[in-house]
């Protein structure tokens, strides 16, 4: 079946593109010398996460437990889960989770540490654990490396733990001196620093200029979308993740109506950029607001204006929460029907 | 089980508030004598739309076929479509669903007319259709009584098809000279306009205001969110539906981050909403921004700043797309786990 018979709004991905897509990052950090540990939040599909590794991953990224249950059952056997865990019920499904799996977890407060000791001890476990900082993304993290080298320090004597490194989202200048500084004070008391992990698709292809990075996590980079193409580091022709809508409404000469509103892109803006997507066949429209089931486009600075029926392909503004709404995605190769995938990590907030 | 034993980040509605809110609205339109369609697509769980319809409600209204076709599985009945349906898989599917429940749908063009005709009457048919009038809300609907004039007696002389009335969302001020003037022109050729259903919770309690307005449709109005509360229907006690999270991690003296994000809140925001939720225990927190999995709030305007560990409650801007979000709803009564509700109709975008 051809993907142009495909009932609407569908998202797809190239098949193609995708390979390409991991094969050049994975290319990349081999020729830095950087472990490659993709963020599978992107496409929540076990056999994606599969081809990641076979094209030279050593293993994936979850963001929730659950996410990560959902890999373990796919045949992923080696997850790194960068979230404070905290609470009795996720401690014990960690537990149960990292029996099963090479499983290695960050923490930033004393508090996760405490919690993931006594939940791994109990089971004689030995989980590695990353401290993670903030290099200005100013979500989760500790604040300095001081604070960096007290949790290590903790997390090296506490039972049922190793340390495991450092972490950090998103790689930026801050990240070096922090790193340094932080091995400095750990060498002081012969801690080595494993691993540290830097993440985000915007910075993948600056990894090399950060020396102190060892490992890298990016997530869109196997589908793009609007904001990776902004960042600089995808075109739109390596955007392999397409929303497929049609025009079901033309109520005034400029203003067109398409099937797909925030339930299928997602209400996702990106700094600097203008409307909810960006359609390929009218480069010119913008879809200025959407309705849950309808996005509103005007098509007043386009020459063509689309009919009613019609067909459009869009690149989301951001892949992710986008593919998070869908069932299924439909996976093409030369627009030929291959596969489709159940999201199977869908919906997975715990 | 407790709610307060319920592992986080949950979607949760208290059965008593989702009752009076249910029973608030039906006795208003009673009073009024305007017949109440609600919208599921707020919630999307069948035994939710019985509620609404033992309550009073003469049907249901969805957004798309699929969400017809759960709500149909579940036992609903009669079902009102106010959606353009173009192209033949969906038509094909419409005729089906026709044969088992009161089915009547909306049209704005000629196109989507002349399509349900040919499907309707192939299959022996008579279907309602409404046409759909745009009252400002720039998303679907014929511009014009004149416009609305000619779609009318077009569907009214189409094989297969009735004509079922007017449509229009949002309910405003516009909606009555319009009706009034599509009247006249339809009274000259004896088309009578059985229905006038008008749509949206912020205006549910002033339809009584519109005398042309017979039938009313509210989605929100089962859940509320801060939207409805901000447009003055809804206060923030008359919210059932919460979004518990849990604080995991406290990196400075004034952030918080909580485990859930856009992927449980959504990123949709409202007109001078600050920030992408309320807390309720914490009333001065902001939710300044959303990663996927984590919620960031500022508390430096809260005397008393939560803890690692400490459990949230927040009320969506957006119930709609949050509840889109959850593969259940925990429904509580005087906190106490009654039934876990799955989202049934979740993701149905087709």
């Amino acid at each position: 079946m051809q993907i142009t018979e495909w009932d609407t709004p569908a998202a797809m991905v190239d098949l193609d593109i995708l390979e390409a897509n991991i094969a050049r990052l994975q290319k990349y950090l081999d020729e830095h010398g950087v472990r490659n540990r993709p963020h599978v939040k992107t496409h929540k599909i076990p056999e994606i996460a599969h081809m990641q590794i076979r094209a030279g991953a050593v293993g994936i990224t979850c963001q929730k437990i659950s996410e990560a249950e959902v890999m373990a059952q796919g045949g992923i056997q080696d997850i790194f889960l960068p979230y404070n865990i905290v609470g009795a019920a996720k401690l014990e499904r960690l537990t149960h989770l990292a029996s099963r799996v090479r499983l290695s977890m960050t923490a930033d407060s004393e508090f996760t540490v405490r919690g993931l000791s006594a939940a791994a001890h109990a089971r004689g476990l030995e989980l590695p654990v990353l401290v993670e900082f903030d290099t200005g993304g100013c979500r989760c993290g500790v604040q300095t490396p001081e604070e960096a080298f007290n949790l290590a320090n903790l997390i090296a004597h506490s039972p049922g733990l190793r340390f495991g490194g450092l972490m950090t989202f998103p790689l930026n200048d801050n990240t070096d001196p922090f790193v340094t500084r932080a091995k400095e004070l750990l060498g002081r008391v012969d801690i080595p620093i494993d691993i540290v992990s830097a993440g985000s698709s915007a910075q993948m292809y600056n990894v090399h200029r950060h020396p102190v990075v060892n490992e890298h996590r990016a997530g869109q980079y196997v589908y793009g979308d609007r904001r990776t193409v902004k960042s600089g580091t995808m075109s739109l022709d390596d955007c392999s993740f397409k929303i497929i809508a049609t025009v079901v409404s033309r109520p005034t000469a400029t203003r067109g109506i398409l099937d797909a509103g925030s339930k299928s892109l997602s209400s996702d803006i990106g700094q600097s950029l203008e409307g909810h997507g960006q359609i390929l066949e009218y480069p010119d429209a913008c879809i200025y607001t959407l309705s849950e089931e309808h996005g509103h486009v005007d098509f007043s600075k386009c020459a063509k204006k689309p009919e009613i029926g019609e067909r459009v392909t869009i690149i989301a503004n951001h892949c992710c929460p986008a593919n998070n709404l869908f069932n299924e995605i439909v996976a093409v190769r030369k627009n030929e029907v291959q596969v489709v995938w159940p999201v199977a990590a869908r919906g997975t907030v715990k």
